[in-house]
C-alpha cells in the first residue's frame, strides 16, 4: 500500500539496542514495523511516522545493525542526541545499572521517555525518577508488556465486560524448573541466584505481578510474602559450583483495592503440570477465568457445576472440560509494539501514558515489601507514594 | 469359600451410625464388608471376627438400620454398652461437641477408641482427650481417611521409593464453587458459614491438612495464614438471608520439618479448573508428582523438559503430557474400610494406631493457629504438645 | 553477526572426501558449517577457524568438489600434504585397507589425525597405530558417531542422572530386511557378504556395540556369540548370485565390568518391527530406558507396572503408553559435526580426545573375538589392550 | 440344546484340583463346561460325556468344591480311584515333587495320562516317565498350553501356509519386572528365587522355550545360555530380606534343526517395552511375524519396507505400521480346554496324543542343558533322548 506523506516524524532515540530485548522486542519486532508500515495513526487519522536514532557503546555492532536494517542515523554519544531538538522520544533498554543517569539527561532534556522496566534498582531511585517525569511535563511510560499479551488481554476484556461480577481472588502460579547446571546446564543466568547481583525471583516477578494486579482487579494494598531457596548449591556458566544467596521461590498473598485476595506462587523450582508457565485464575461472584499468557478459558455463574465434596467417591466430571476458551476476536500478537504504539499516540496526544513511571516505582515499592514481609515474617502493608 | 471358625469375636460399639458419615462410610463401606468376609486376619494367620453394637438416640432409626442389616445389638444406652465387658471397640461418629464426654467415658470403661475427627472442639480437649488416651493405655485411633485414598498412597509410595528425591515443596488447591442460595441452593450447610457454630474452611481443612503434611513430608513448625469472607451474605437452608461470619476461603503457607514449604489455598468461593477437587503438587530435587484423591502423576528429572521463559513466544509443548500416570499395582479402593482393618489388627495385637489422638490434636492445634495468624498478621510458630 | 578474525586458522587434511560418509557427513555436514559458522570457539573464548585441504587419488572430482564448495586447495599428493607444515590435521575416510598406511604416515609427520572406523582390518595394526599414536604425541581420534546420536546421548544422560539407579541389562536389536537381489536388488553392497573381502555383520557392527556398551554401562569382559549366514545366495551389483560366505546375522551376549549383561542381535535378514532400525533396552534398578538413534523413551521404578504373568488372562495394560518420551533439552542434532568440534577443541586445547585409537582397537578387538565365540563355540574373555 | 445320549462316558480322576491350575484352568475352564456342553464329539460324529472324579488330600475342600459344581464322586484315596476299572483317564495337578510316583501308579494300572507340566523334577525320572508310558501303550498328553494360545496358534498357522518361506529365525522377549519387596511387594513368590527350592527362571521357563520351538519351528540341538541374578537381594512374602540364589534372567541361543536359530531372553528383571510380556518374532525367507500370546502381526516379502542405514538421518517410515493383523477366524479362546479336547479325543480314537511325555521330557532336558551351558561357559549339544 503507498503511504500518503505523514503529518509527521517521531524522532526516537534508542538506547541499548544491541542488547537482546532492545534489538529483538523493541527495534525488530516493534519500530522497524512501525516504521515499515508508515507509522502510527491517531484516531483523528492523523498519520505519525517514526524514525529511530540507534545509540549504544559499540560502534560496530550499531553500524551493522543500521546497515541491516536500513536505519540512517547511529551514535555512541548520548549527549549529543539528547541535546538534537529534532529527537523527540527516548527510550533506555540498557542494563538497569545504567538506566537513571540516562532517563535523567533525557527528561532533562525535555524528551518523552519509554523505558524497560526496572526503571532503577533502588525504590528511591524509582520514585524520584517519576518525581523528575512529573516536573518535566512529558509522556513517560514504562514497559509492561505482559498487560499486552492475548491472556492478559482477555482477562482484562471479561473484568470489563462485567463477566466476573464482582472479583473475588486471583491464583497465580509462575515457574519451572531451572536445571542446577549438574546434569543439565542451567537455563537462567547465575547471577539470578545470587543476592549480592541483584538475583531473586521476587525481585524479577513481584514488579510484573504489581502491574498485573493493579490492572487486572486494584492496586495491592498489603502483602504477606514466604521466600525459600529451594536448591542451595548450584554450577555456573563455567561449571563452578556455587551457593545459592538468592531467593528461587516466594509464596506470595496479596490484599488488593476492593477486597479480593491475590495468591501468587513464584518458582524456579517447581515442574509445570499446566498449560503455560504462567496461569493466573480469577474468581469472581458471576464468573472466573483461567489464562495463560495466551490462553483464556472461562466459566459463568450459570455454567458452574455443583460438584459434592464426597472423598469416597470418585469424580464423574471432568472439570476442566466444564470451560470454554475465551476467543481474541482480533489480532492480539506483538505485546511490545501495541504498547509502543499506544505510547506513541499518548505523545503525540501530549496526555500520560498508563503505564508511567509511578507504576513503575510501585513494582520495586512490592517487590522490597515483599522481601521485608519475608524476613520479618508478617503481613507489610503497602503505602502509597507521594510525589 | 467356606470360612474355619475365628479365634475371636471384636464386639464394636458405634455411636452415631444414624449420621450419614457413621452409617454410610463406617458401618456399610466398612464393618459390615468386614463382617460378612468373615473378619479380619492378622500377620500370624488368626482370623478374628466383627460384631457391631449400633448405638444412638433414635430408637426407630437404630431398630430400622440393625434390621436391614441383620445386626443383632442396637440400644439407645451408652453407659450400659460400655459397661458390658463383651465390647472391646467404642467407636464414635456423633457431632463434634458430644464426642469428648463419649469418648472419655468409654476410655474410663477400657474400651479401644476409634472416632471420627476432630476429636475435639478446642486445642485443650483435644490434647486432655490424648492424655487420657495414654493413661488408659488401649488402642485409639482417629479417622485420616485421606491418607488412605489411592492419589495420597501413591504419593506417599513415591516418597518412600525415594522419586523425588529432596523434597521442596508442596502445592495444594482444595476447593469448589458453593452456591450463595440466591439462584441455587448452596451445596453446603449453612453452620458451615457461622463462626459462632464452629464454621470456616480454616477449622474445617486445617486438620486435614496437618496430616497429610506430616504424613508426606514433616511434621508443620511454622504458619502463615490468611482468611477471607468471599461472599458475604447467603441464604440458608430455609432460603433466608444471614450474614456469614466464617471464613470461606484461607491461604496457607506452612514451613515444615525439613525445610520444605507447602502452600495451599482452601476455598468454598473458586470454581474448579483441575482433574479433582483436591490437588496436591509435590516438587522434589530428582522428580515431582501431582495427586488428586484418585490419580497420581509424576515426572522425573530426567522426563523435565527445559522451556525458557520467553513471554514473546507461544508455547510449543504440551506441559501436562509430559506426565506420567502412576499405577496402582494394587486395590486401593476402600478407604475407610482399610484404616479400619489396620486400627483392629492394632487393636488385636495391643499396638498402637498409628493415626492416634496425639496426631488428631495437632490437625486441631494447626487450626486454631492458623487462624491466630491471619487475625495477628503474622507467621506463627507451632509449638510441640507434651502430654 | 560480523565475526572478529579468529585467533588461529587449523587447516585440515581430508583424505577421502570423494566417498560418500567423507563428503557428506564429515565435509558437507561437518567441516563445511563450521568453516562458515567461522570455526569453533574455546571455553575461554578464542575463536578457531578450519580450512580443508581434499585429498584424493580422483583429480576431477576433487576439482568439482573443491569449486562447488569454495574450497581452495585440494590434492591427489598425499606426501606433500603431510609435509606442509601449515597443516594441523590429518581426516582418513578411505578404505579401510588403505587406512593404517597413512595414519602413519600422518603421525610420522608429527599431524594430528582423526579417522573413520576400523582404524584397521587386524587387531594388530590397530594396536599398533593406537601405540604410535601414543608415542607421537599428538591429538588423535575416531569417529564413534552413534555416541553423539540424540538417542544415545539420552541414554547417557539419563545414566549420569542415576536414573537407572544400577544398571543391569542392556537388550539390543539392531537390522532390517536386505534383499537378496531376486526380485529387488539387494541395499547393501555384495562385498558385505563376502567373508574374503572384509565383510560380515559382526565385522561391521561389534567395533559399534563396543564403544556403545563401554560408553553406557562400561567395558567388555566377555563375549559369546553365534554367527549365522541365514541367506546363502544371493546376486549381486551385476545380478550375478553368489554364494555368501560372511555372516549375515550375530546373536551376540556380552558380560560388562560392574556385572551387567547385554543381549544385542545384529542382523540383515530380519524385519523391523520397531520404531527404528537400532533399539537399546536399558534395564536398572530405579528405571529403564528403551532407545533408538533418535528417540528415547523411559519408565522410573515409580510408573513400573505390576503386570501378573497369567497366560489365560488377556493384557488390560497398555504398556507401551507407561514409557515416557525423555526431552532433549538441546539440539542434538548433527553427531558428526558434534564429534568435529569436540576433537578440534581438544586439538587445540592439546589434551587427548576421548574415543581414541585404543577405544578404536578395543571395537576391532571385540569383532574379532565374537567372531573366535562363534567358530569354537565359547565363551570367550577380552583381554586389556597394553600399550 | 437337549443332547442325544452319550455313545460312551470318560471319567476322568482328577488329582489336584484344589490347587488354582488344577482347579480354575482345568476343573473350571475345561471339565465342567465340556460336561456342561455334553463332552466332546468325534470327527465320525460319536458324542463322549465325560464325568470328573475329584482326588486331593484335604476331604473338606473336596467336599466343598464338589458341591457347589454338582460332582457327584470325589476322594481321598488315590489307589481306590485307580483300581477303579471305570476310570478311564488320570489327570495329575498336584505339585511337581508328588508326581512322579502318581503316574506311575496310574499308567500300571492301565489309565491314559494327562498331566501338568513338568512331567518330573529331574530328566531321569521324566525320561523314565515317557519309557513307562509307552510300554503302557496308553494315550498320555502334557500340557503345553501356550501352543494354544491364539498368538501362538497363529504363527503355527502361518508356518504351516507356507507364508514364512523358509523359517530363519526366531527372537523372543519374555518377562516383566518384579518387584523386590521393599516398597512394592514382589508378585512372584519367594521360591522362585531360590536354587534349594527349584526355582530359577530357567527351569521355569526353557520347558515352555523347548515346546514352543519344537512346535513352531524345529526340534532344538544345541544351546548356549547366559544366566544372571541381577538382582541378588529381595523380601519375602513376610518382609524378610533373603539372598537370591536362582537365575532370574537368562540369555538363551537356540540352535534348531533345519538350521534355523531362535534368540530369547527370558527376565524378571527388565520392564515391558512390547504390546505383551511375551513376544515372539518368526523371520523368513517369504516373511516375518510377531505374535503375543494373543495378538500376531506379520509382513510379507512383498511388504517388506527397503531402509537404508543411515544414522544421520531421521528415521521417515513408521516401521511399526507396516505390519498388518493376524485375524483369528476362530474362537480361539481357552487353551486348557482346547488342549483336553484334542487329548480325549486321542483317548478314544487310541491314538497317540501329539504333545506326550517324551515331549515333556525334552523341556525338562533343554533347561538343564542351559543351566550347564552357562555354568561351564559354552555350547551344548542337546542328544536326542532314546526311550
Amino acid at each position: 500500500m503507498p503511504a500518503s506523506r505523514p503529518a509527521r516524524i517521531l524522532r526516537i532515540a534508542m538506547n541499548g539496542v544491541t542488547g537482546r530485548m532492545g534489538y529483538r522486542q523493541h527495534l525488530l519486532k516493534a519500530i522497524l514495523p512501525l516504521r515499515d508500515q508508515g507509522g502510527v495513526t491517531t484516531a483523528e487519522g492523523t498519520r505519525v511516522q517514526v524514525e529511530p536514532v540507534l545509540v549504544g557503546r559499540d560502534a560496530g555492532r550499531l553500524r551493522e545493525i543500521a546497515e541491516r536494517h536500513g536505519v540512517r542515523d547511529w551514535t555512541t554519544d548520548l549527549d549529543t542526541v539528547l541535546s538534537d531538538p529534532s529527537v523527540d522520544v527516548y527510550f533506555d533498554a540498557q542494563v538497569t545499572s545504567r538506566r537513571v543517569a540516562a532517563i535523567r539527561a533525557a527528561l532533562a532534556a525535555g524528551k518523552h521517555v519509554y523505558t524497560e522496566k526496572p526503571t532503577a534498582e533502588t525504590l528511591t531511585d524509582a520514585v524520584d525518577l517519576a518525581r523528575a517525569a512529573r516536573q518535566a511535563g512529558v509522556t513517560v511510560g514504562a514497559v509492561h508488556d505482559k498487560l499486552y499479551l492475548p491472556g492478559l488481554v482477555k482477562l482484562r476484556r471479561l473484568a470489563d465486560e462485567g463477566f466476573f461480577g464482582r472479583i473475588l481472588s486471583l491464583r497465580g502460579e509462575f515457574g519451572y524448573w531451572v536445571f542446577d547446571g549438574e546434569t543439565q546446564p542451567g537455563q537462567r543466568p547465575s547471577w539470578n541466584y545470587r543476592h549480592e547481583d541483584g538475583g531473586g525471583i521476587t525481585l524479577d516477578m513481584f514488579c510484573h505481578w504489581n502491574y498485573v494486579l493493579e490492572h487486572l482487579i486494584g492496586p495491592v494494598e498489603a502483602v504477606t510474602a514466604r521466600t525459600a531457596v529451594h536448591v542451595p548449591v548450584r554450577r555456573d556458566e563455567l561449571g563452578h559450583r556455587y551457593e545459592v544467596t538468592a531467593d528461587d521461590a516466594v509464596y506470595g498473598i496479596f490484599e488488593l483495592g476492593g477486597g479480593a485476595i491475590a495468591q501468587i506462587n513464584s518458582s524456579w523450582a517447581a515442574r509445570v503440570h499446566r498449560d503455560e508457565l504462567i496461569e493466573l485464575q480469577v474468581d469472581g461472584t458471576r464468573g472466573s477465568a483461567v489464562a495463560g499468557l495466551r490462553r483464556c478459558v472461562a466459566q459463568s455463574l450459570s455454567h458452574t457445576p455443583r460438584p459434592v465434596w464426597d472423598p469416597d467417591t470418585p469424580v464423574t466430571e471432568s472439570f476442566r472440560d466444564q470451560w470454554l476458551e475465551v476467543p481474541a476476536n482480533a489480532d492480539l500478537t506483538g505485546a511490545f509494539r501495541w504498547q509502543w504504539e499506544e505510547f506513541l499516540l499518548d505523545v503525540v496526544a501530549g496526555r500520560p501514558h498508563r503505564h508511567d513511571f509511578l507504576s513503575a516505582a510501585r513494582g520495586v515499592q512490592l517487590a522490597r515489601l515483599g522481601l521485608r514481609s519475608a524476613e520479618e515474617g508478617r503481613r507489610v502493608e503497602v503505602p502509597g507514594i507521594a510525589l
